[in-house]
């Protein structure tokens, strides 16, 4: 019966049966120390050399050994289980790994980008490397769990779509025995057709975007987090059901990750009573107002001005996340709700927070004619919009909603670089697992 | 202030604001009776023909009314707020419906599967069409729950892969920049590989089959619920584990979704203490001895084989399901792991029950060596496995895992006919959405 390396502090004297991976091993004449990770952690193995022979790093093994607490002066303090350690009395070896390209010992990696995912098998085993992801599952459940309690039901967006409804050039082709299709740009469509029928839906799903560019910022194979829905009195509606749901996944990361969050130095943004608002061309005067820039004129937020904004709200209301709302209708897809007092402007909400962009979303129109009518105007045809159509042409109440990005939220969160190193899998132009550049070494 | 319409029963004499769709509406002279609709429920409005002169079934209406009880002998037992019904005193038209295509007032819809997917944003909003989602619902997150119970973690599987690992042509081809590059048939792959990381981890993902046929039972964009779990000391510790979640599933739709259950007349399957497990050839040898038919030299269960194999242990174990084990090595993918004691056969395992299939699953290999020579005989290029390889190369325990099809089981357990039923956007040779062979009249 095996036992897990996190329950060995609390078994001391007892002969157990552990099973895991040769995270390092250190070589001391008679005796030779093998640190052993597990899922739940890191132990320390005393064996002696001819119980270990051949034994290297990542090899996976099974240890017989008595658990002994360790003289005071012997803890290792940075190790959760650095009370014990164990003393082995038989080591069975499981699966033999090949010699490492790179030392896993370390508390940091320390290798490159390219490296990092060239090697993802081996990358995703160290414990920094993890924290990442299972950051990212708690980020993921907790916008569930959020919208659940308010009564969302959760639907699976399809990937496939017939046509490209909101546009662009950026959108990956398929084909689809005799028909060409496409992959989803965006759940929206769904999602708000839905909310004819079920008042509140949400969706974890994937998104595909073909950009043609290599950033830090973008890949092409998304995790968005999406809600929508219906009977709202007004677009602050939706800007008040995302804070909450932000905030709820604030609460949750914090309290469920703790080790993770300390291994980045990072913490979960802090906020105001109320995450403030304002509008684009209020937040164009302000960074005007303390910059001298003049950006009063412009389409959207340059990413300086997204930083300034922030810092801006940092320092005057306490909160390092803010929304902007009030961009360009025209800007926006065809279903952005105007505001009926200047429809030059929409009710489209950007939540920014330390100076990148978190979330958009907002209030969409639900009048079937209205509908129609920008369709024409944005030159979206009617027929690749069907169901979409169908159901407004039904009766759907006034609605709303938003999209979170799972890998942005991520490394937002944590305070990554590159947002691949928030994806297990990236998929950019130049890589799908591999580099689509040349044969890859790394297999 | 919005009251929700399952919240009236509670609230008799006070004066409301009811948010929802004219269900259906019946004029008695002087009187009209409106069944208004939201998502908690139906309740009766009556008001004068004054108030609500040109609504029909679909519009969407805001109602102030005074929530009266019902005198005992005009109580409706066939709703749940059939003790109430609400005097209305303003009724506002928030948004028109046109007129409907069919009749969404009766208990059944009783459209033909064409209409049904046609009309796909209105007969979503049909009650027994809702409640299949609201089962599949429950079914997809007692997945996750009960993994997640077991210490395993979610990750997100890719959709976009850059081979054909598993072989086939039913692959969908996708434009990738200038490359080309597959929609993921599944998740094996990933979900092996993390087990050399993460010991346990489940997925929620789409898989994709360019199936050429439209059968009742396929469909080509698919929620596959993957799970993968490494240190197991036998073939056998996989079956406990997919029996333990499968159990937990039909607690969990029994005990969440009763009204559901009730609207289709289904059961969850009945399970005795332990589900059977047979190997194929044993079960061949049953059915022959049932039946008198000999199906004992054939290398899979044909559906009327497995029509006869839940028969049986049904009757004889009073289970309606049962694992099927020990299929023929040679038809299985390269990385299923052969049974020592004849390697012809495999640990290779099928859930079968109500007459089909419900998930497969099994032992896989993890020695690196055997994997890359399986990979060869099978004509699996080690370029196209290049990740997975990876992983098995620096150590990876023994390992297996198992999926469930999430419109399958859904199909399964309410007893439909057609897994597009148990679709909210199905997508097959002939339809994304819309139909594919013709322009649809529908939007």
């Amino acid at each position: 019966m095996r036992t897990l390396i996190s329950d060995t502090i609390s078994q001391i004297g007892k002969t157990v049966l552990l099973k895991g991976w040769v995270n390092t091993r250190r070589d001391h004449g008679k005796i030779v120390f093998i640190d052993l990770r597990d899922r739940t952690g890191i132990v320390q193995i005393v064996a002696g050399p001819e119980l270990v022979e051949d034994l290297h790093s990542e090899d996976v093994i099974y240890v017989t050994g008595m658990i002994k607490a360790r003289p005071e002066k012997l803890v290792n303090p940075k190790l959760s289980t650095g009370t014990v350690e164990i003393e082995a009395q038989k080591v069975e070896l499981v699966s033999k790994a090949a010699e490492l390209p790179f030392d896993m010992g370390k508390d940091e990696l320390g290798v490159e980008l390219p490296t990092l995912l060239d090697y993802r098998s081996l990358t995703l085993r160290h414990p920094r490397v993890q924290a990442i992801f299972r950051v990212q599952e708690v980020i993921i459940d907790a916008f569930r769990k959020a919208l659940q309690a308010k009564d969302f039901l959760e639907f699976q967006a399809p990937c496939i779509t017939p046509a490209v409804a909101e546009g662009g050039a950026e959108v990956f082709r398929v084909k689809y025995f005799e028909h060409e299709a496409y992959l989803t740009q965006s759940p929206q469509l769904y999602k708000s057709l839905l909310v004819g029928g079920f008042e509140r839906v949400f969706s974890v799903n994937k998104i595909f975007r073909a950009e043609p560019s290599v950033t830090t910022r973008h890949i092409t194979e998304v995790v968005s987090l999406d809600a929508e829905f219906g009977f709202i009195d007004s677009w602050l509606d939706v800007l008040d059901m995302q804070e909450y749901v932000v905030r709820f996944i604030f609460d949750q990361v914090a309290q469920k990750c703790p080790k993770e969050l300390a291994i980045f130095n990072a913490t979960v943004p802090k906020l105001s009573k109320k995450i403030p608002v304002i509008k684009l061309r209020e937040a164009q005067q302000i960074i005007f107002e303390r910059t001298g820039r003049d950006c009063r004129q412009e389409k959207d937020l340059a990413p300086e001005d997204e930083r300034e904004i922030c810092q801006w709200s940092t320092e005057v209301h306490g909160s390092e996340l803010v929304f902007v709302s009030h961009f360009l209708t025209k800007k926006k897809p065809f279903y952005v709700y105007p505001d009926p007092e200047d429809p030059t402007y929409a009710y489209s909400v950007d939540l920014i927070g330390r100076g990148v962009e978190w979330s958009s979303g907002g209030q969409r129109l639900n009048d079937y004619q209205q509908i129609l009518n920008n369709a024409k105007e944005w030159g979206v045809k009617k027929e690749d919009i069907e169901l979409y159509l169908q159901s407004f042409r039904y009766g759907v109440p006034p609605l709303g909603g938003f999209a979170l990005g799972a890998e942005r939220m991520t490394m937002n969160i944590l305070g990554l670089k590159n947002i691949r190193e928030a994806t297990m899998f990236p998929r950019d132009m130049e890589r799908i697992d591999v580099s689509l550049r040349k044969n890859n070494p790394a297999a």
